[in-house]
């Protein structure tokens, strides 16, 4: 048998809502030989991969861990161990990802107090404080960056205000983590989660997230056991914390990819790397509206990761995303939910946050819109 | 920057209870470019899997995919879909992972009636129906291959028996899948999972599943919402099946692999795989008894692919362990639970099962062990 894989996949310009592009030195990362998971080597290597985790959340936590799933994996665990039965519980949603926050919170058997807001919209403070002081919630979840909006939600005073009720802080950083600052320890956060494949530049299949010592308390004062076993953060903090214990064999060559990634945030620096996802979504917003195209996010809460730009009249959603990935060998995404139809989504994230990208991007609009 | 990765992990020769060694197409097809997940080139990538998935399960089941977890999510998925809270449910425990299905079966609210037999031994029909005759049961959970005992359980006429009894028959398949035939549809198994990183060759990261239609109805007749979001079939069925709807990003590159590994599979034919997993272990058992060591399962139903041996009198379980690994660049394994310091754990699976590396590994056992 050869050695060469039968399978010959054409790489993609991946401009959607992720997954992003992968540079060379992670997919290189991927295919090192696969070690067991309680080998001293890949024991050190999780050590390294929890330190480039704190990096990039910009926290202290010891609970800093990819959960072994996708970004998904990583929003139900950050729920799951939290909510015990009956417990009540706020979530905002001002997209499709706060409806999954809803979804979950519910088979988990909380009482979800659902607050919503337009799509592409973000909640106040005051917002916030409002329905908390309606009554006791064990903890309030928020979508940092609303992948089906493109909208950024503020967090400064957020923590402060919602632990003044006594709650934790939940905050979904998919597709923020990387791209934009999430600031764990500085504004507080309880929980935030993220997954592999958006700003960290890996392929999908790992959750990062990180778990405040206020939350820990929390989860050692559960009453129940937590609803899932695979997503049991107190039986994974055993294989990731210092007694290595055994729980489930870890996915070996995505935390190899993950490592790599990290590794290339930590030579970019984060604030190199916020100034370049905020530079070419600069240079996408002036393009597109040079174009004459609305985007559907204020400029006050535009998320650089990922824009959204409003399909013109006379075009059809599909036909423009088609033409693009025939013609141009490009991925854009369209909308979800009530914005489906309605916009398009441009994700500049990671390694596919590059200048060539977004030129190409707009020259391509250009000709197939005909501006 | 470097298109070198900076992580250079020494190849290892796994012959522990898996992660088992990776094929060289594996990897290459690993590092292949990542595809959007609703990409019409990932899209039919997703239907050759599961028809390689089909081929290995010896099924014509048309929801048979891979679970984005490793082989422990596919054991929460198979039981979290077909329990409701206070089914009864049937788990036979002969090892650590039937503990571990009891376990998960009473975080979805299942009233678990535990069979256990000692560790290394298997049931026989007779005792799983008198079990069934006491009352009603939803489910009977059983292992295939134990991993923590290297016994094989038998299963003909176990899905009629259950069957009879108006129940669902789930089966542990992680450690046989691809190495010793499972026959999904002959022996009338409802639900089997796996993981990629045994038998199949993969890097862990997936857990294939298959669900009968039987099964099927069980799940579309629930009263209440599946426990897990993120493993509820009736939406990732959406997924994989026509639809194609998103439910999560799956986790690209390692279907990739998947994809690549089922492919030597079909190259190398089932009934090949099978001879070759079954005359490696014939060749180390023969080897070990010649060094006068008791293997821990009677032949009957011993396992090819993971042989289990006494650890002799007078020697450290770590000691011979750490050997190996310094000096040989061999990992085998300990005991779990209750056969902890008392049995090495050997797996010949996939890529591991090879005769060279039975050979290495009895030339190193006797040196180490005088013998």
């Amino acid at each position: 048998m050869s050695t060469t894989s039968r399978l010959q996949i054409p790489e993609r310009l991946l401009l959607g809502p992720g997954p992003s592009m992968v540079h060379p030195r992670v997919y290189a990362a991927l295919g090192q030989p696969v070690l067991g998971h309680l080998d001293p080597q890949f024991i050190a290597l999780m050590s390294e991969i929890q330190d480039g985790l704190r990096y990039v959340f910009q926290t202290q936590n010891q609970m800093t861990i990819p959960v072994s799933g996708t970004g998904s994996a990583g929003m139900e665990c950050a729920l799951c161990n939290f909510i015990e039965p009956g417990d009540s519980v706020i979530v905002g949603v001002i997209g499709y990802f706060g409806t999954r926050m809803v979804d979950m919170a519910g088979r988990y058997g909380a009482t979800v107090r659902r607050l919503d807001k337009p799509w592409g919209d973000v909640f106040t403070l005051e917002e916030i404080e409002a329905e908390l002081k309606k009554g006791p919630a064990k903890l309030v979840a928020l979508v940092h960056a609303e992948t089906s909006t493109g909208a950024l939600q503020p967090l400064e005073g957020m923590a402060d205000l919602v632990h003044r009720y006594g709650a934790l802080l939940i905050t979904d950083c998919v597709t923020s983590l990387g791209g934009v600052p999430v600031k764990v320890d500085e504004r507080g956060i309880d929980v935030a989660f993220s997954g592999t494949q958006k700003c960290i530049g890996a392929p999908p299949g790992l959750a990062p997230i990180t778990v405040s010592e206020r939350a820990r308390e929390v989860l050692r004062n559960r009453k129940t056991p937590v609803g899932s076993w695979y997503l049991d953060l107190t039986a994974i903090e055993k294989y990731w914390g210092n007694a290595r214990t055994y729980h489930h064999t870890a996915p070996i060559s995505m935390n190899y990819g993950l490592y790599e990634a990290l590794q290339l945030v930590r030579e970019e620096g984060l604030e190199a790397r916020f100034a370049r996802h905020r530079r070419h979504a600069e240079m996408l917003w002036a393009g597109l509206e040079d174009m004459d195209l609305a985007l559907h996010v204020p400029p006050a809460h535009r998320l650089p990761c990922l824009t959204t730009v409003r399909i013109p009249e006379g075009f059809s959603d599909t036909e423009v995303r088609g033409r693009l990935l025939r013609e141009y060998n490009i991925e854009i995404s369209g909308g979800f939910g009530e914005l489906a139809g309605k916009i398009w989504r441009i994700g500049l994230m990671g390694y596919s946050s590059r200048q060539e990208n977004v030129e190409l991007l707009l020259s391509a609009l250009k000709t197939i819109l005909g501006r």
